[in-house]
């Protein structure tokens, strides 16, 4: 297999990009191509040894900022990732892993290069959530600011595809994240598109408010691409604020700052569990090909993790599965 | 003044209510005005000494549970919560303060007994988040799940006002929830009434994403009642499970555990600060009197907090500078 890696991904790029690269060709015995500038790439390859598996360069001279715009970034066709998207759109790699610019990701795989799977009425993105020792994929989780209620359950159709094919989950559970778990609440899009996925044949389980989302209830939960963004970024800035709140108070009196010392091993599994760095990354779906998308701030572990989900996504053919999913819904 | 007192509210009605409503009178020396079962209520006084104000008791027989459906209880004119609306319409007493269901409270307020201020397009529920040892309003988190641009900008006077008359603020800075703090981030909706501020004379300092509602960036920020209760609701939930981890790790090796012990005070010393039941309540905002409605795991300094910001909210006549902050605004 043939997967092409985003050099110029992460906050440190390029050296854990690489160093994530690397690390899964010697494990999977695959072909990483690593998709940047090909003299940045040269000098930090010298610094690792590839014992399995091969390490190719597909030179690409402009690196895409975290916060450029969408619109001004589809213009390049030079950027590392129109570059990498355009050899999954051509078959030269089998798919694309990326911890670079969302949006870029978003806008040039859907308007300039693998475009849309046919059927399908937005792209979107996903998000896996760890909670509980228990794998949820949330989407939208930014693509969509704005949707309508037919888009969600093919969000839900999607999702649930790449849960059972990637994820392994056996008939996974669709939820739809609501203000409440009773039928009742909602605004006019959650009542609609509940109404619609209650009356389609998928394993829809209900509404989830977010207390549920801390708990196993479901394994596939829909939501508008603004509350999926928001429901996320509150997740982790609560988590982050409760943290500090404890490395504050720990600070305050000797008893506190000795305890903290002695449960420090306790507070690192913690982390670990509310950490979303190793879990690697999660599919863009709906554009005719593999694509994986991580967080800027993932370790060489996390980047190879999120290889590992293309692989899978990849052997499973979750494209094809896709668009006989999309195409049966439609009838 | 006379304050009204929803004796049924708590969870463990009329215990805390009650006793909440008896330290208040105490503390404050007004009257207070305990509505509900009269029996149960003259039973229950048994129980307390009343050295200052006065404690009263309007009879009313109807119990409205939590999960009632707002449509259900309105039309019962003999509740808690009916009654004692009535009897601020009425002008019998100054304020309403209740930790009972909302949804209803909103309804009967709303609908039937208070209505609205001339001019306000829809009455707003609103929350105190307490991050930082700041409390910022947010509005609304629950009454208007679909919402218009010119109803968040309404939100946004009705709350800067009570920020600076309640909770003493110069100059409340507004901000507008997004999923992102660029002004080219947002949905169709908060895109239009970031516009209508920016072209207002209000204090908007712009959007503000999750993170930056753990730091004080704003003391007033707006919301539509569909995302405001989801981020209320995540904050509280990501807040528990995070605490719940805690305590299952501490459990799983012998340091952790004298850690965790050791560091009990620093831990009740976290809780309070992410606690939101001492706070009180805050206020539905837009109807024609003084309405405080609180979390029904209230105890009673959290009632008599409630109270407190009941007595501010008469006193600084907040009713009549929304009543001439909005009409102003329709100029």
């Amino acid at each position: 297999m043939r997967i092409a890696l985003d050099a110029m991904g992460t906050d440190s790029r390029p050296l854990s990009d690489i160093a994530g690269g690397v690390l899964a060709a010697n494990e999977f015995g695959d072909t990483i191509v690593l998709v940047g500038d090909q003299r940045q790439i040269e000098a930090e390859l010298k610094n690792h040894a590839i014992n399995s598996g091969k390490v190719e360069i597909l030179h690409a001279p402009v690196d895409i900022a975290m916060d450029a715009k969408p619109t001004e970034v589809v213009k390049s066709v030079t950027s590392s990732i129109y570059v990498a998207l355009d050899a999954v759109k051509k078959g030269e790699v089998d798919a694309f892993v990326t911890m670079g610019n969302t949006g870029a990701v978003h806008a040039i795989a859907t308007l300039k290069t693998l475009r849309r799977i046919p059927g399908v009425k937005r792209p979107v993105l996903s998000a896996l959530f760890p909670v509980n020792n228990h794998q949820m994929i949330f989407l939208d989780v930014g693509a969509n600011p704005d949707v309508k209620p037919e888009w969600v359950t093919q969000f839900a159709v999607m999702g649930s595809i790449y849960a059972q094919l990637v994820l392994d989950y056996h008939k996974p559970r669709i939820a739809l994240l609501s203000n409440g778990a009773e039928d009742t609440k909602g605004n006019l899009l959650t009542r609609e598109a509940a109404d619609l996925m209650r009356r389609s044949k998928m394993n829809f389980v209900g509404n989830v408010e977010p207390v549920q989302l801390m708990t196993s209830v479901a394994d596939v939960v829909v939501m508008d691409g603004f509350v999926g963004n928001i429901v996320l970024k509150m997740f982790e800035a609560t988590a982050h604020y409760v943290a500090t709140l404890i490395r504050q108070e720990f600070r305050n009196d000797v008893l506190s700052m000795l305890g903290g010392a002695l449960a420090r091993p306790a507070f690192n599994r913690i982390r670990r569990q509310v950490d979303t760095s190793e879990i690697g990354g999660a599919p863009l779906l709906g554009v005719n090909g593999v694509v994986i998308i991580g967080h800027g701030q993932n370790s060489a572990i996390g980047i190879k993790n999120a290889i590992q989900q293309a692989r899978t996504a990849v052997r499973e053919n979750v494209i094809g599965a896709i668009r006989s999913g999309i195409a049966h819904e439609a009838q």
